[in-house]
């Protein structure tokens, strides 16, 4: 029975809400189904910019956009805020720390988790980017590192607050590294004018031949000497064996003492995959139908990260772009099935890929064409204009950006973090 | 010797970036004296509109500012974030968490911190609004509240959950109940359509027989009235006894259930007065000689809410107006006193008070004159634009109160703190 009038309308509930979940949500409001969100933030997070987040570009509340702003105009959505404890497939339960919450269709988007590949070491010091507060953690870090190196004496101590290690030469680890060198070279040069640019590092380490594998040769090429001139020190085959305290040791037996060391070589399915029965694929994705439904529970169907969908044999990437197709794809579905109609297997349609390297500079791939530069950097800015939701957001964003552009500044240098250690003895620090 | 540049200019240090220092700071930029800036954070932080960041009205970034954004233009001013561990004043020296400070002069402007006066119950379970991440955390627990009440079934939980209960009728009691209840009303009851308004309460309690006790009879009134008609209940005459988890106890013997109790009825001098020698005033404020220098240091000056300076008798409002001027006025002395000449002391100038009760409705006193409703708040926006530094900020703030007045809509309604708690063993939680 409905919760939200009382009618008897089927219910979906839909776990998680990041891009699979809010595009499936999208797909079903006003239609004659109940659909119950359910995140343990109240909030959909665009990931693709966290790492501008990270390096001071923006606020954290401009890539975040409350659930229920996205419910509201429509009757029959509605939000729970918590955190999923279990699946009762059989019963047809999402049991939840608040409560449980029966369904007839159950859409899973949990999306995923930073892998460190069983590494405790590099999962004990290293800093992600998949949270929001992950990235607010890693600027207070990043700016923290330079007001601690402004006072030191110690030179070999100082060269180590100032050497940064970026693991992963993927989209997230080229954005960062870019990002990075240029918060250094354009706004910390006049914020830290006693300290000399030589003295800071910024070193990408990635593990295959080159960079950004997924793309075009040529445009590999170009990342890896654009960031190389924005003073990156990029290294390919090279593997980090671990990180201790103040260290991170390569495949090689090499050392480089670094404070701050930023891993994005891996993603894995979230821990809700393993609450689904049945095997699992690659990062322990839940592998499924080519309708994108459960084995053995056509009602439930896995979409983004968490899923393990093929295409053209392979699994399909990681990344927005797919859930955002599965989504929808798995909201029409049941659509379908509701009218009694056969639902379609997913079609993964390849639009392409994207990293923006710096200022004016990116590479991008879309249709077989591929593109770099400031025309490949007009692009990713428009599209992640796009479809970052809440019109406010864009112009918060597109207004930091053109400062950023104008000014050569980032005005979000703020550190937060020494702030919330608290000295009042009250219970909510 | 100067640590900038190596010339043998004198060295004034000030200690606290709030209201005081800045204005200090900005008198000195440019003079022949070498400026050393000291803040446990990296960032001035206008505390006037914390009440409005932690009632989602505005992004906690858009009311800091970096102080080395502030310090940049000037060859004479530099920045050392650290913690004040103590003072050597005969050495003349500042004992930071980071290493020693020498200086010729020295600038204390520590503010206040909340008092609770003494009472343990009160400080271990109420809010309040000093620093960045206090606002960041009152406006998580308001928005907990709200996302657990839409789930509870047991009615007196519900009814402790919705139950809000501010204490001090100042401006900041004013201000924040005001934007608390416009925001249930406007916001929430879009958010939360099963939740009945009726539901909610937001009490504002305030010792004295009426509110905003240093404003006009008319003024005092009006905000009283306004405040009940956007729902809040008023109660003067009404002392805070106690307070425990999920309840506040009155002076009557009364108990109001509540999970969100918010404490402005009290601040004191910082900490740092107690590393001062010598008398204090009320509130542990440091007792100053009329040019605001320490009796028997007169390098040292002592100003805003840490110094208890006189006005007609009574020691000066702990306001953001008589900081900036306690600020200005000693810089002008130090450089006075460097040109040979004699210090006058300082004038406070009572440019007058306001308080904003909600959307388009404030209270305003200045040269004599008071003005509420529209004017007052037009008045208000004007003037908080106008103090607000940094001009990106001022754009953010503008667009975020324009939109808040055309769609009755908050848009940073973000529980970033469930986050927070961090779930991969990290250690950077």
């Amino acid at each position: 029975m409905s919760v939200i009038d009382g009618t008897s309308r089927k219910r979906v509930v839909i776990v998680g809400m990041g891009f699979g979940g809010v595009h499936a949500a999208r797909e079903l409001a006003g239609s004659n189904l109940d659909v119950m969100l359910v995140d343990r933030n109240n909030f959909h997070l665009f990931q693709p910019l966290l790492y501008q987040v990270a390096t001071a570009g923006l606020e954290q509340e401009s890539i975040a956009y409350p659930v229920r702003a996205l419910v509201r105009g429509w009757y029959n959505l509605a939000f729970r805020m918590g955190e999923v404890t279990g699946l009762d497939l059989h019963a047809k339960k999402v049991l939840t720390d608040k409560g449980e919450l029966g369904y007839d269709y159950l859409i899973l988007a949990g999306g995923s988790v930073t892998n460190y590949f069983g590494n405790q070491g590099v999962a004990r010091y290293a800093f992600d980017l998949k949270r929001l507060t992950d990235a607010e953690r890693l600027r207070n870090a990043v700016l923290n590192t330079f007001e601690l190196a402004v006072q030191e004496a110690d030179i070999q101590k100082k060269r180590e607050l100032l050497t940064f290690v970026v693991v992963g030469g993927g989209p997230t680890g080229v954005e960062f590294a870019g990002a990075l060198a240029e918060l250094i070279r354009y706004v910390f040069r006049k914020d830290y004018p006693t300290l000399r640019l030589a003295e800071s590092r910024v070193i990408l380490l990635e593990a295959a031949p080159t960079l950004l594998g997924a793309m075009p040769e040529r445009l590999r090429r170009y990342a890896g000497q654009r960031l190389q001139q924005m003073g990156v020190e990029v290294r390919c085959n090279t593997l980090v064996a671990d990180a201790s305290e103040g260290e991170v040791r390569l495949g090689n037996g090499e050392t480089i003492a670094t404070r701050t060391l930023f891993w994005s070589a891996g993603v894995k399915a979230a821990p809700m995959a393993d609450m689904v029965p049945g095997d699992k694929g690659p990062g322990g994705r839940v592998l499924v139908h080519p309708d994108l439904s459960l084995p053995g529970h056509d009602e439930v169907y896995v979409v983004g990260d968490m899923a393990c969908a093929l295409h053209n044999g392979a699994p399909l990437p990681m990344m927005a772009p797919a859930a955002m197709q599965q989504g929808r794809h798995v909201a029409r579905s049941i659509l379908c099935r509701e009218r009694g109609e056969v639902a379609e297997p997913f079609r993964y349609f390849d639009k392409g890929s994207m990293a923006t390297i710096g200022r004016s500079s990116a590479v991008a791939t879309a249709f077989g064409l591929s593109c770099s530069g400031f025309i490949a950097w007009l692009v990713w800015l428009f599209l992640h204009l796009y479809y970052l939701i809440g019109f406010r957001n864009r112009i918060v964003v597109l207004l930091n950006w053109a400062w950023y552009y104008w000014f050569h500044e980032r005005q979000v240098r703020l550190i937060t973090a020494v702030d919330k250690r608290g000295d009042d003895g009250g219970i909510h620090g």
